[in-house]
């Protein structure tokens, strides 16, 4: 890739532009993008002083400041540092519409480090491509850049801008040693592009040697880039009449739930005070060893997510966790991936989250309702699996509970709400219209167990026909699991 | 209030009902103000090692966790710190329907500076107290509470903590600090809550001498003050017919705007470039000092905010400036104070933020448009006057340029809009349609221009006839604030 580039002998198919010709061109293609609604991230990587700054200024010159941001990641807050490290990249991912660009990107960091051994270059990189697959597939366009430069032209822009009064403190140690050991990083750089090159997100390497040019290329590449992008993405949805049928699972879960298990009134008194005490130690164990950790509750309508979720946090002090009602995504949710309004709420080190209702509506309502396509809602299982492995790679402690009523259980709860002015307010229209859909469901909940059941993410199946079995039961289960992983 | 507060002699309507009772009474409580759509804050602060965390865990055992949050204001984040004081809390607002529980509040830091100055003191309540009146004003339900105990209890407290294995970390140096300067301590805290004593947020002083005596009393007290609040905002929304009319102003400074002045494109072409370049020194300067910048594009549609804006940053490098566009409040920003979404999108230090419009919607769109009543509008000068003060106190600069066009020069921007391809996205039938109120817009900017031009948050009034003229204008202002400011 740049181990072999030739600086001598650059084609520039965009040096007979000027650099606002092109500007204009690239503002005419953001208010196309802005009309379809697609989101476009435009990453602009490099070598350090090989002048990102100076190239973004040309990129942004024609835009229009409110559909644009560009961010940069040279600094990461606490609060950043305290979440899985693509969490601040998702973050400042661009809406719908709008263009984001990047400066520096998921990259830089794994680009930085010289002495990463290749086991965790090649488990970076993934991390970086299966983001950047998830973002692809939901009609994003990336554009990825890579400013190059020779050795003495980094050394002679460290020395300039040192001595630039307003920008000196652009400069820092990095700059530095990836000059200092300029042969070594350009190989480094060429395997981390290498593997990072993918087909509809490839890296364009740029000499910056003379910058003017080099804006030319960047800009001229870009617009052809978001066109052919563009085009793509119109063929792809054309084909895509959705006549693909998913296959019907053999694996039925499920049927295997004894819903018969209950417990006698005194048992469940006898058990659940001290259950609760120790599911509070665990938690403060888990903050203290700075542990974050996430649960997420499925279910039925009328299971018991609700009062499960009160009994387990009961004891727990409310300033480490937050409970996350799960409803359909508003407004600005809708702008993004489905998946970033979850992922913005994952929690810091230490911290408990807990979603009542979650990702998985992707493959449950929204695969029920039609508001997924098959293709969508059938790429989501190794999506959320993806991303919840990521977590687990974080150190989160991830489990999800599952609680299964069957469907005469079910109409007694409905009916024994509407009974019930104080409980009247859990029970609406939508409950009964989703009711009849419950052999959809029973399907596309057993899909769901199958397919996203993890050792870093496992689905606890528990029968909720026994409002306080179900409870202590996951009680016990979060005192094992959390046992486990701060015993370690 | 607490200093001649009588420990002996105290009476608790509360006594006789058992804590589990007083609970679900407040989760009834809770899905009123749900069902109302009423955001209510409680607020519990006191001296450290009172029992905050056991009366908050009482508090909340009977609620819903999906619609109540707690927040604590301990550790604050680098985030929170580069942002003036009261936006932390702004941030953890409950919103409508929802219920937020402070453990310890804006207060604190107040209430922990024993040596502060009277001055000072006064200031920073007074900043509380607009805070609190601002939501009020917006129909929030305030419940304060003060948990105060003796010395020996406190010092008893401190040393169990210290010896719980768990919990241990919750004991700071705050806590011995009182406690070796309890009397202090006692005289500073009852000047702060008498100060703070507000007619519709007044403090409760709790003993928590008996901890369960003071659950009872507080959760018994939160539910007889939702209450009496539900009423008392029933009873105001009722009266509040809005028959209340404005009286119209004298003054109309934009009667005063040469409309005239032009620039030549010779004359514009030398000065642009050269202001660009300085504008851009004068934002790193800012940068460089740490001073946040907030900057306000008002005017007509099509008077050129958006050429000013593009032509402004034009040189600024894209790091450290963000344009927000304000339009319609989303159904999440709905469920707020009208000002929570721009206060959340203040500008830390050094960073600039640009809003192409702004909060003064509240006193134009949704004054002629009838979104907000006669008395929320009149009322919303002050709390912006109040806002924008606030942030002057923090040290931003804080620019508010108003461009103005004529009915005449808008007419025809439209119609070259309407004929051309490229400018088409600008215009909308919104745009038409708020043409035709333009004497009630022309009243309505009069009155804002009036109202609130402050010395800390000065309006530019640019006639926006000529572009040019308008370009240079805005660039020039910029830089003659923004040098006032930084070689202070």
């Amino acid at each position: 890739m740049i181990i072999d580039y030739d600086f001598d002998n650059i084609s520039n198919p965009y040096k007979h532009f000027n650099v606002s010709e092109l500007g204009e061109q690239l503002g005419a293609i953001q208010r196309l993008v802005k009309s379809l609604d697609i989101p476009v991230l435009i990453i602009v990587d490099g070598w350090e002083s090989s002048g990102k700054g100076f190239i973004i200024k040309d990129l942004i010159r024609e835009l229009d400041p409110r559909s644009f941001k560009v961010s940069d990641f040279e600094n990461s807050s606490e609060e950043e540092k305290a979440r899985p490290f693509l969490w601040r990249f998702w973050r400042k991912l661009p809406k719908r519409g709008n263009i984001s660009i990047f400066d520096r990107s998921f990259y830089y960091k794994t680009m930085n480090h010289l002495e990463i051994n290749p086991t965790e270059l090649k488990q970076n990189v993934e991390d970086f491509i299966s983001m950047e697959k998830k973002l692809l597939d939901d009609d994003m366009i990336i554009v990825k850049f890579f400013l190059h430069e020779r050795e003495k032209t980094q050394r002679k822009r460290i020395d300039q801008l040192k001595n630039d009064k307003f920008r000196s403190f652009f400069v820092t140690h990095r700059d530095i040693d990836q000059n200092s050991n300029y042969k070594s990083y350009l190989k480094h750089f060429d395997s981390v592009l290498k593997l990072s090159d993918l087909p509809f997100s490839g890296w364009n390497v740029v000499s910056t040697e003379d910058l003017e040019a080099a804006s030319k290329y960047v800009i001229g590449t870009t617009i052809q880039k978001i066109n052919s992008e563009i085009n793509r993405i119109n063929e792809k949805n054309k084909k895509l009449t959705d006549d693909k049928t998913a296959e019907k699972l053999e694996t039925t879960p499920l049927d295997f739930v004894d819903l018969n298990i209950s417990l006698g009134e005194n048992e469940y008194k006898e058990k659940i005070k001290k259950l609760q005490d120790e599911a509070k130690n665990v938690a403060y164990e888990l903050y203290n060893r700075r542990i974050p950790c996430v649960l997420v509750f499925e279910g039925m309508d009328a299971a018991g997510k609700g009062g499960a979720i009160k009994r387990l946090t009961s004891l727990i002090d409310p300033r480490i966790y937050e409970v996350i009602p799960i409803a359909a995504p508003d407004e600005t949710e809708k702008q993004y991936h489905y998946l970033w309004r979850f992922i913005r709420n994952m929690p810091a080190k230490g911290r408990m989250t807990i979603f009542d209702r979650s990702w998985y509506g992707r493959v449950l309502v929204e695969r029920i309702e039609g508001l997924a396509s098959v293709t969508e809602w059938t790429r989501a299982y190794g999506e959320i699996n993806n991303m919840e492995k990521q977590l687990g790679n974080f150190g989160t402690l991830v489990l999800k509970f599952f609680l299964y009523i069957d469907k005469d259980e079910q109409l007694q709860r409905f009916q024994h709400r509407e009974e019930n002015a104080d409980k009247l307010y859990k029970i609406t229209e939508e409950d009964w219209r989703n009711r009849e859909k419950w052999d959809s469901y029973i399907d596309a909940m057993n899909e769901m167990l199958v397919r996203t059941n993890t050792t870093y993410a496992p689905w606890i199946v528990i029968s909720g026909q026994d409002k306080k079995y179900a409870r202590v039961k996951v009680l016990q289960e979060f005192i094992k699991y959390g046992k486990e992983i701060t015993e370690k």
